[in-house]
């Protein structure tokens, strides 16, 4: 394991602007490896991932016995799974994008109940149409299933906005300082008639691919929004373009991804679309920079990594 | 004055929805009085304006002579400035539409800043474009103009999303649980050059209008997002047209308005614009009847009407 103590550890880093904003670190030597090229020609024990290049800086590691460990700067890590050679301890970055996109699902959310997306289109041809009376986010049943680090960011700012949240995890657990508690996956049938704004923000796992079915959509009332912030393949894509006109979806995930350019999804009646941009925000750099200087003086201080999943 | 005990108060509502929806009040009797309308053959001593046609209720006045207060529905009173005659009491809605002007806000504000708009251009074309890493609302320094009711409940939403906000009113005044400190308008030039996002939220008077003119503009750093969901005249638009492109603007109102097809606004680049939707969202009207309900059941028991202006 890196950080024996009085011996320096020596981390890759994506490019030479985060060796830069980290400044130096006691007992890590930093160097530049963006793993699309080739290893450059050290020890390396600890690499960190170039942000949304995870699978190929796994796949690079097989070149680079020496790394023990890859930190990447994702909470997901489906992206990796399968591709990390045996013997390397692999963390995450677990609350590093709660930020981002929490605020992006808000905006999704707030752009599709107030016609935000309407707006736009009406500009394009000067239209100045009646928009009013949408039916806005305040006193909105929202069922928000994915309460973990992401999840609670996003039921805090819909509590700010005056929302009636649900939380829904994997399991049944007691409430905390915003919810009164946190009701188990089994239980999500019975939510889904009174829901008017469904939210997912689930890591993708055996368990939560295709969790949002044809079953799970048909229980929903008319004009209901879906939201998708956690990963494409969470919803069924098929499903939702069935019920596309009586729901209304906004996705910032899709399933294929990136969507092809002829994908019937795109003009889908009431889909609102970004292109997975939820954790990738301004606000991630220095989020980001706070994770790794806080890991890499651990492990330079010859402490265990912290996040490993 | 309306409201002497044990005589009914006769009051005008806009249509018999709000009567049924009111439920009976006592000391009360309603009855529907619709302005564009022949008024009814009663003593109404009370109307209350239908939502964005006070101009309208006002002028009705000077044929019913037995009204003795105008109730409106909006914060705002410019709308029948000068038009109330003599004798008739004014009372507006303050806090009515806190919470649909703040949402639609702060959504204004996170699909500019994270691109919500361009988002929507590419799906009409299907292009999965790279719109990551866009500035966000987290972290940055926002300039709320305009710090009553309204502006309390944006900045209340804005803190849920990270942003460091400085409030700005006419005076400068102590802080509350909100912000530190409420700055006075005079110091606004000294903290235009830090506002990534300056939030214009103040009604229409002698003082605002044209409050955010070309030196304002000026003062502003490049790509500072400038956002009015107060009264269009507030901001110059010659001075903001100028200013689209090295700026960025989210607008709610606009002057003219509504914005004629061929207006440069339309299509000035970086210009968000939506059609005066920022009170109007499905959270008027439950806010609405419990506002009339507390000031009728007040006139009911002959006691003086709340929100004199």
């Amino acid at each position: 394991m890196p950080g024996t103590v009085g011996v320096m550890v020596l981390v890759s880093l994506p490019d030479q602007s985060w060796i830069d904003d980290l400044g130096p670190i006691d007992g890590v030597e930093m160097l530049v490896w963006d793993p699309r090229e080739d290893p450059p020609d050290d020890d390396i024990e600890v690499m960190v991932a170039p942000y949304l290049d995870e699978g190929q800086a796994a796949a690079a590691l097989a070149e680079k016995p020496s790394v023990r460990l890859l930190q990447l700067l994702t909470a997901g890590y489906d992206s990796v799974a399968g591709r990390v050679p045996e013997g390397v301890a692999l963390a995450n970055a677990r609350g590093l994008h709660d930020t981002a996109t929490a605020e992006l699902a808000l905006g999704l959310i707030i752009a599709a109940q107030r016609r935000i997306d309407d707006a736009v289109r009406h500009q394009a041809t000067g239209e100045w149409a009646d928009l009013t009376f949408a039916p806005g986010l305040a006193d909105r049943q929202v069922t928000l299933v994915g309460y973990g680090s992401v999840g609670a960011a996003v039921v805090r700012r819909l509590l700010a906005c005056e929302a009636d949240v649900t939380a829904v995890a994997s399991r049944a657990r007691d409430g905390d300082d915003l919810v009164d508690q946190v009701h188990g996956i089994d239980e999500l049938p019975d939510l889904l008639p009174g829901t008017e704004i469904l939210v997912v923000v689930t890591p993708l796992t055996e368990h939560t691919r295709h969790l949002v079915d044809d079953e799970t959509l048909a229980a929903l009332p008319d004009d209901a929004l879906v939201v998708n912030v956690g990963r494409g393949p969470v919803l069924d894509t098929d499903a939702a373009l069935r019920h596309a006109g009586r729901l209304r979806f906004a996705l910032d995930v899709t399933d294929p991804e990136p969507l092809p350019p002829e994908h019937p999804l795109w003009s889908a009646p009431g889909v609102l679309i970004t292109p997975h941009v939820g954790g990738a925000s301004q606000a991630f750099r220095p989020r980001a920079l706070a994770l790794l200087r806080e890991q890499l003086t651990r492990l330079g201080r010859g402490e265990g990594p912290l996040h490993l999943v």
